[in-house]
């Protein structure tokens, strides 16, 4: 870890960041939120689409976007990055767009390891908290209405076009607005549409009608309902003007009703047909 | 993740593991500490020699041996695995080696990420706290003893001889007596005893002068004084009974004095020559 030593900033009076055995952090007030996701050149990642300083944003930013969909905010990182053998410039280009999304998105790294490997895999742990209850995927209920936070497919679009997709912007003050607007359930659309309201609907326990969804410019209708790597979030709100005020308030786009829960927790539906199958299932 | 989901542990009451887009934890009274490694098969293990269920088990005890070193105690790790097709077998072991872990250490799994990659990756970030002050690299004075935990050199005569190393124990125990006993400052020995004594001294800015270090049964000295992965303790303390009076109460082994600190920064010594260099440098 020396080389992000060199980059990195000191902790402020207090903290220990980069350079012990373990940062030393002061803890927050509210719950400690706690995820981590993994990158690999080559699988969430085509290099020749999509430089290393991308990808390095891309690793701390949907580490963000986990804490955003809980109605957090980032709190700090830690990187690990396995690389191979002569590609110092590349890593060198990796840090600096983690550096520039820990930064950008306030999540500021403290800490990690670096080691050869036969593949550049970048992995981040990010800690965050609430200011309030955490919005899990689990509490939506029969009536609620389905929201997403922006329109989708763009970045399946830009696969299929083989263009860069711009980086990701985790929804933080969207998820933090859900909130403060009464979301029932929430999260971040990683795996396209079909299978993550397929996941909330099925922690929830409540039957889901999806009607339409905002389709992103040069998007199609299946790229918006199938691919992933959106990262909007996906909510369930009760009906009523809360949520979008809440959005409102803070001078944010309001979020697109694209259906409602039901009381058949069996029920998956699209317009008048069943829900297709679909998204990308890279869990196991 | 919905693999390590259906074997794991849902959290206590008020806290959220396994499934939502980031777990929620209670946080800790006294400080936070943070911590991530990354263990690759071929590197770190050989897999000739360490099956999958201990490398599982290691990637989780290298971290908690972080945490002991501040002095701490382990709260909650995260685990993100890459791993190649067609392991599933392979796989299914390396969870049971974390679990197994996870269990004994008393540090619970409470999220991550599972995808596919070209080589086996365990990524393990852990949180932990300290009853106290976090014990740092930095804090040794000139005057102080050095000590160590145990003998040295045990994993890496286990890699000549081509055996393979027992299951690591973390000595969390140990770090939480030597912080009570007034160590001034400590590390884990993962990179040998030479290169980790000159990261103590550099970052406490004092001279070291090591007489004799004890070797485990079957090592050479220059694999006690050189080789990794012991995961012993290196501390230092004030000379005085304090340090081993707190390890007896415990009923824990006595650390042993292996040198002290001296006034000028610039001094590395052992015996009467120079301290030669040596360690593992796997930070680039």
């Amino acid at each position: 870890m020396s080389d992000l030593r060199r980059r990195l900033p000191a902790g402020p009076p207090g903290e220990v960041w980069i350079g012990d055995d373990a940062a030393v952090l002061r803890p927050p007030d509210g719950p400690l939120l706690l995820a981590a996701d993994a990158l690999v050149e080559g699988l969430h990642w085509d290099p020749a689409l999509t430089g290393p300083d991308d990808a390095g944003w891309k690793a701390l930013a949907v580490n963000v976007s986990d804490v955003a969909a809980m109605g957090g905010r980032p709190l700090h990182a830690v990187v690990t990055v396995t690389v191979p053998p002569g590609r110092a410039g590349d890593l060198d280009r990796l840090y600096d767009g983690l550096e520039a999304a820990a930064k950008a998105l306030d999540c500021p790294i403290v800490g990690g390891d670096l080691t050869g490997g036969p593949v550049l895999v970048v992995t981040v742990a990010v800690t965050g908290t609430v200011d309030g209850a955490p919005v899990l995927r689990s509490g939506a209920r029969p009536g609620d209405l389905l929201l997403v936070t922006g329109p989708l497919g763009a970045a399946s679009a830009a696969l299929r076009e083989r263009r860069a997709s711009p980086r990701l912007t985790p929804r933080v003050a969207e998820g933090t607005a859900a909130r403060l607007g009464g979301a029932t359930a929430m999260l971040d659309l990683s795996d396209g549409l079909l299978l993550d309201v397929r996941r909330l609907a099925q922690a929830s326990g409540v039957g889901v009608v999806v009607g339409g969804v905002p389709v992103a410019k040069g998007a199609t209708l299946e790229e918006a309902l199938g691919g992933g790597e959106d990262y909007e979030l996906l909510l369930a709100a009760p009906s009523g003007h809360d949520v979008r005020d809440a959005f409102e308030e803070v001078r944010l786009p309001p979020p697109v009703v694209i259906g409602r829960c039901t009381a058949d927790p069996g029920e998956r539906r699209l317009g008048l047909g069943p829900l297709p199958e679909g998204g990308w299932e890279h869990d196991w």
